[in-house]
């Protein structure tokens, strides 16, 4: 066995126990017995259409979680979803927000609901054997990629003669995301060619490599759909965590593709990157946005410690090292897991809390908000189990004390 | 002379200085000897709009400000507003932010951006004493007051079923503030009677006192348009720093009808509470955020604080003072005052921070943003400056050493 097999193997079992502790704190704290969720103190919103994913990939792919109250919550979530989230009949759009008894509240100008839905819908399908789920979700699919090539009019955002026209890394990083789910992963009985799908994949990872630049020593949040940089603050706003997350992202895409190279440049421009411009050298931990010239970003929260951008590192690391195996990765997953474990860990209520200061102290006590619900801390924790089961075998370790 | 006098005629000379420091830093590095403006780092954007207020005002009321450079540059910005800030010919929407050359880059669905238009031109007007800019001002106001009263539809935001109907303070603080400033203040020549703009004034007093509840013992950030609270963290939300800027510009309008017994109203409920359950016990300061049941907010930036509403807070002490005068008043202001001065004054470039973290550290290095130019400062340090004078005068202590 390699020599950090057996704190890898702590941290499985670690992380292990963190994800059945974060399920249960949403099975007790996020179902509504009358309507499928329980809005608490706050409205149901984006956060629990991506619960739907997290809930049927537990179940499908986790011997333990694989009780029929979480599918049936998951199942329940996903219809009230598919008949209340168009906020008019015949829309192609999914509301950001519905009051507690499914009725529309807010429609965000971009198109991440939809994305969430195919997302959850899609594996909802896989989970339940049921086509109308996968249907659904091809539905919504189709629509997230056509605003994404096409005009951002729909979304209700014009745009004005005076604003460039423009790419957020966001908006392609969610196409190869739903590309890569409607195509399934390994573990997926082989399943009909899907040339759609593949062509999704393909184009938001070619889209996300024009966020690189500068010889890929930066990672630009807005760039030209061309790839030239913008001018101004808009142009130089980096957001590590969204370049850690497309990390893993596109290492799956190449990991399909069987591109070694592609897979290289993901490893050092958008994980060992923006863990090192991005890490805050004072107090420790990603900075939430940077400027890429080194000027104070205008974001008011720029310099807090999002809980989702240590989890996507998290799983950047393990992704990287088992596309090519490199123990400076895993001494970095180590480091960063304790830091992320430390900080953000809610030893008391369970769970994570969300936001922190720069200084690591906790400024939002909330669990579940507009932007946090069940989704980032189970999908990392889930993929940090696998990947860690993964690495250990590969390692021939799985099995030593 | 009073007890408090000496100090009082050291803060008015302080002020003035501090606001001659600020006019010069603006002047350095707001214009664009091109177009009007200089962007340097950062892109024209709402905050050069009032800008226009600022140097007229200081042109029009303040002798060692009636500089023609001051009353041109605001000229020439106006001009340059009225061309270009509407997204289309004809459209009675003006952009939030300009390209440097003046097209169209982005427009906020809110109406803010056409009061400051309004506010800037009339005083422009005032200033220069040509009637096409109170005109120009006139159509803005208007334009703000109907979709104030009106559907929000046209500003891009559809309202949806599960929507309830809703009011934002802000909404009608800035009808308030249109109207006032349409109606002249004392020292200005008394006009023709303005109906209209004596009704906006009167609407938007009457729509934000709908905003103090629970016996007015919280000023809630949102209400439905009849003054009922809203269910959710929506509804629970408190920003104090808007709360402490309807306390003047309601003073104003309680100074202007003689009505003693709403401004009294005033000074408790939007001056004396939001100091009170605005105050950071721990750090010192206003928060920009509360939640009225005590829950945490879900604004990432609550705990943050901003200059703004430190200096509306300066302003509404001294306006209650000046309104019915009570000593406690002064000894807030006093401690106030030198809180901002520590805090947000920065003694090696100018000018005040705008972003402390909770702790009072330096967030944001940025002197002017998205939301932050030389308003603010300016206003309030004139507005404090003039009202120590009253106070002093009033006092017969204007001529004590």
């Amino acid at each position: 066995g390699s020599q950090g097999a057996p704190q890898l193997r702590a941290w499985r079992g670690r992380i292990g126990a963190e994800l059945d502790a974060a399920v249960e704190f949403w099975e007790r704290h996020s179902h509504d017995p009358e309507h499928g969720w329980d809005p608490k103190n706050y409205p149901p919103e984006l956060p629990q259409i991506p619960q739907i994913w997290v809930y049927s990939r537990l179940y499908r792919t986790v011997p333990r979680f694989r009780r029929p109250e979480l599918i049936q919550a998951a199942r329940k979530a996903g219809e009230f979803l598919q008949s209340h989230a168009r906020p008019q009949a015949g829309s192609t759009r999914a509301a950001f927000a519905l009051s507690r008894d499914g009725r529309p509240e807010r429609l965000q100008r971009s198109f991440y609901s939809e994305a969430f839905c195919a997302l959850g819908l899609d594996e909802l399908g896989r989970a339940t054997g049921e086509s109308k789920y996968r249907a659904w979700a091809r539905g919504w699919a189709l629509a997230v990629w056509g605003w994404a090539r096409g005009s951002p009019m729909e979304l209700g955002r014009p745009r004005f003669s005076g604003t460039p026209p423009q790419q957020a890394l966001a908006q392609p990083m969610m196409v190869l995301k739903v590309g890569l789910q409607l195509l399934g992963d390994p573990r997926d009985p082989p399943g009909d060619p899907d040339p759609e799908a593949e062509a999704m994949a393909e184009w938001g990872a070619r889209q996300l490599l024009l966020h690189l630049q500068r010889g890929d020593s930066v990672v630009l949040e807005n760039v030209s759909p061309e790839g030239e940089e913008l001018p101004g603050s808009l142009g130089r706003l980096m957001n590590p965590g969204h370049a850690l997350e497309g990390a893993w992202l596109l290492l799956q895409f190449c990991q399909r593709r069987g591109d070694a190279e592609l897979g290289a440049r993901a490893v050092t421009a958008l994980l060992e990157g923006p863990l090192k411009w991005g890490w805050d050298p004072q107090h420790g931990g990603l900075f939430y946005f940077l400027d890429a010239d080194g000027h104070c970003p205008t974001q008011l929260e720029w310099s807090m410690k999002l809980w989702w951008p240590h989890l996507e590192a998290m799983v950047a690391l393990l992704a990287a090292h088992l596309f090519q195996p490199q123990p400076s990765l895993i001494s970095q997953f180590l480091q960063l897991a304790q830091f992320t474990f430390d900080k953000f860990r809610d030893p008391e209520h369970g769970e994570f809390f969300g936001y922190l200061n720069r200084d690591g102290s906790v400024a939002l006590s909330i669990k579940g908000g507009p932007y946090k619900g069940c989704f980032h801390v189970a999908r990392a924790l889930l993929m940090c189990e696998e990947m860690l089961g993964a690495i250990l075998e590969r390692e021939g370790a799985a099995g030593e004390k």
